[in-house]
């Protein structure tokens, strides 16, 4: 089967972007996974800003299932002093994203926290859009998680939810970080 | 290790929910089981609304990762004709739900699109909370998610996000649902 073979009017690979200052941005992502790995997708994605090194809870479940999820970034992202490791990080994520978003082996396919360098203008919005444009397999859906979604990839998204902050425990009640709940 | 000798000050089992109009309110709650699957936490639910015989990508998954999520719902919820059937399941699943979460089994428990009974009416809001006041075990972490949360839930809960619709293909393109993505 392919990819265009399969491209009929009622189906399509959606753009879909989680944004917002709230929770659930990449856990809802980590869901779609779920749910894809249930119907024999094939998923896999880059994750922008965690530490190369990391094996979270998510990173342990993703292996188990299959799924190749590159943690890319170098941990302490736009708080970092050094801009330029963060900026040639984000810049070489993209490099092996835009491979793996081309070649065709994937359905469903995760950029976690790639609205960070796109807001902070380590890369350039018009083009990266301009590149999934032209490249980005028919029938792929592309998630994008983040604050900050620039407008431009709001209008190229088919997908949009704003994850809104109502009550969070570790700001409200100064409660820590919850283990397999929260990393 | 029982829940009461790990309770900590400094950890302890969060109320979450998950409400608004936009995408990834359950989603994000597969997500969580995704990642507390990779902690070899234990992880279970009730799907309020979902058909009881339904078999989507999610429960695909989630019966090969060894969870337990019970569809109650009737499936045709709200719009019901026969809103005593519906309002029968909703309590029939509250019970179940008050067994389940009672007995100390569970590291995760989610009732899934539960505040549509506590909405509507079907079960009584102070009295479904009053009940997890005294009966959650500490460490559960409890995930309740669904529109329309009732102000005394969000009051309960420990973290709230609103998932917000920014922009949804279904309803401004007339693009259909898409397996594996969206159920």
């Amino acid at each position: 089967m392919t990819h265009t073979a399969d491209c009929r009017s009622d189906r399509k690979g959606l753009v879909i972007v989680h944004t917002g200052d709230g929770k659930g941005k990449t856990t809802a992502a980590l869901g779609l996974f779920l749910r894809a790995w249930g119907r024999d997708m094939r998923s896999g994605g880059i994750q922008f800003l965690k530490h190369e090194n990391a094996n979270y809870g998510e990173h342990r479940a993703i292996r188990r299932m299959g799924i190749e999820l590159t943690p890319m970034g170098d941990g302490f992202t736009w708080t970092s002093r050094d801009i330029d490791e963060t900026q040639d990080r984000a810049i070489h994520g993209w490099e092996i994203a835009k491979q793996k978003i081309a070649d065709g082996q994937y359905d469903l396919f995760l950029l976690d926290e790639f609205t960070y360098p796109l807001h902070y203008g380590w890369l350039d919005t018009t083009t990266v859009l301009a590149w999934l444009r032209d490249n980005k397999p028919p029938m792929l859906h592309l998630v994008i998680t983040g604050r900050y979604a620039p407008q431009a990839l709001i209008d190229f998204a088919d997908l949009v939810t704003e994850m809104k902050q109502i009550k969070h425990p570790w700001s409200d009640q100064g409660i820590k970080a919850q283990k397999g709940v929260e990393f």
